[in-house]
């Protein structure tokens, strides 16, 4: 399962370079995920209401291409790996009309409780949403 | 009484005209405010944590020349008016070594309860600081 | 001539206090912005590339009730005033799916050479656009 | 050879977490390789006028524990490996006063004619900074 995010890259994205700064993917990202997980019929604030937060542990991006004030690009969103504490997800961003990969990347998270940041075992506490989610890998 | 606080402009924080975005600027003043805040004694983590937010209600900034990556500003913070409800600070921004001004802006922010988000009045909730602030703008 | 844009508050957006970070939403405007001068069969890209360039002399702000992450919102952008030298826009922002106004504000540029940053007379350099921005206001 | 760059984490940095958002931290990398960059006798912006720019290929991020609003922060830079063609970069941040380690991160950069953004030959381009830089590792 893959989602797609359109986005447009925005002027105060962009740096004296003139291109989007590299720090903006990660938010990017972030925006892809949030429509990931729309698709098992919640949300993350839902989520976060709900007791659980996913911290980031690690972050990889990779920079192909520059994106450029006013470009059109889908991020494409997958998840990569999940476990009882840690979820993984992929992303690649392309830019329109001719879809070119301009850049990838990777973010890990862990779950933990919303109030006392201790790690939680999603399995455990919200296991059909870890089902499908687990699902949605094969 | 006037706060002086040391900024150096980001690469991240500059756009594609090659200047600093405009957006930035409220960022600067709020590093301001909260060493303003520092002087009465205490900090704004601190007020939140005490269970008091000052959440903007309006906020004007004026442009007068461009900020560069690397410049050195120097952001002055004063109050310019406070009520049992409100509190507004103005802000000049100076560019070193010659400390010309180049910017300037005000933000009004209310006192609300840092749960129900519902109006606190400052004077009854926080007396002290109250008049010490009061004091600051004579 | 109004133009409306659709916004999704992200997450990266919201800050400690769980709502939009007040630095967001002239970010927002200048997303409006950017839709706004496309409805000119032109957009903000090339107008740069054609060697003007619009920096802010002034921003006002004003924060009716919070804007929280997933939120969807319509910018709605309009034409306030024009000049040889200057170009006022006023914003409104709007919390779907009520429509709730939710803040307003309004951004001042002036019309600069792209690389001296000096002055432009728009009527002179882009006499069609002036007139056809000049018509949006009535 | 290590810069230490003192960071004073922002407001407009956190997020509905409560912690500084992660998109953040590639920023104050920025800025500790600003300050690296300033050790040799230069700074960022001459390389960038004198026709080199260095964008991102890849970066890394790792989160270990959260840094909150008013934290102060040690980045420590450090370069780790250097090419005709590539740089790399390692960074720590340190929580104060206690100095614990809270993340780390790396950065790879192409070397870019700032006109043209194709690949330039630094120990051609500048042999002397090349030369410092390569010192610099051992």
């Amino acid at each position: 399962m893959i989602t797609k995010t359109k986005i447009v890259a925005r002027y105060a994205e962009t740096d004296k370079m003139g291109i989007v700064h590299h720090s903006v993917y990660p938010i990017w990202y972030e925006v892809g995920r949030t429509d990931f997980i729309k698709r098992f019929g919640t949300n993350y604030s839902t989520l976060e209401e709900a007791g659980m937060m996913m911290p980031l542990i690690n972050l990889t991006c990779h920079y192909g291409l520059p994106a450029k004030y006013e470009d059109e690009l889908i991020v494409e969103t997958k998840l990569l790996k999940l476990s009882c504490g840690k979820i993984t997800f992929g992303y690649s961003v392309y830019k329109q009309p001719a879809n070119i990969l301009i850049g990838s990347g990777t973010t890990e998270h862990g779950f933990v409780d919303s109030n006392t940041f201790k790690p939680i075992n999603i399995k455990k506490f919200m296991p059909k949403l870890f089902n499908e989610l687990k699902d949605s890998i094969e």
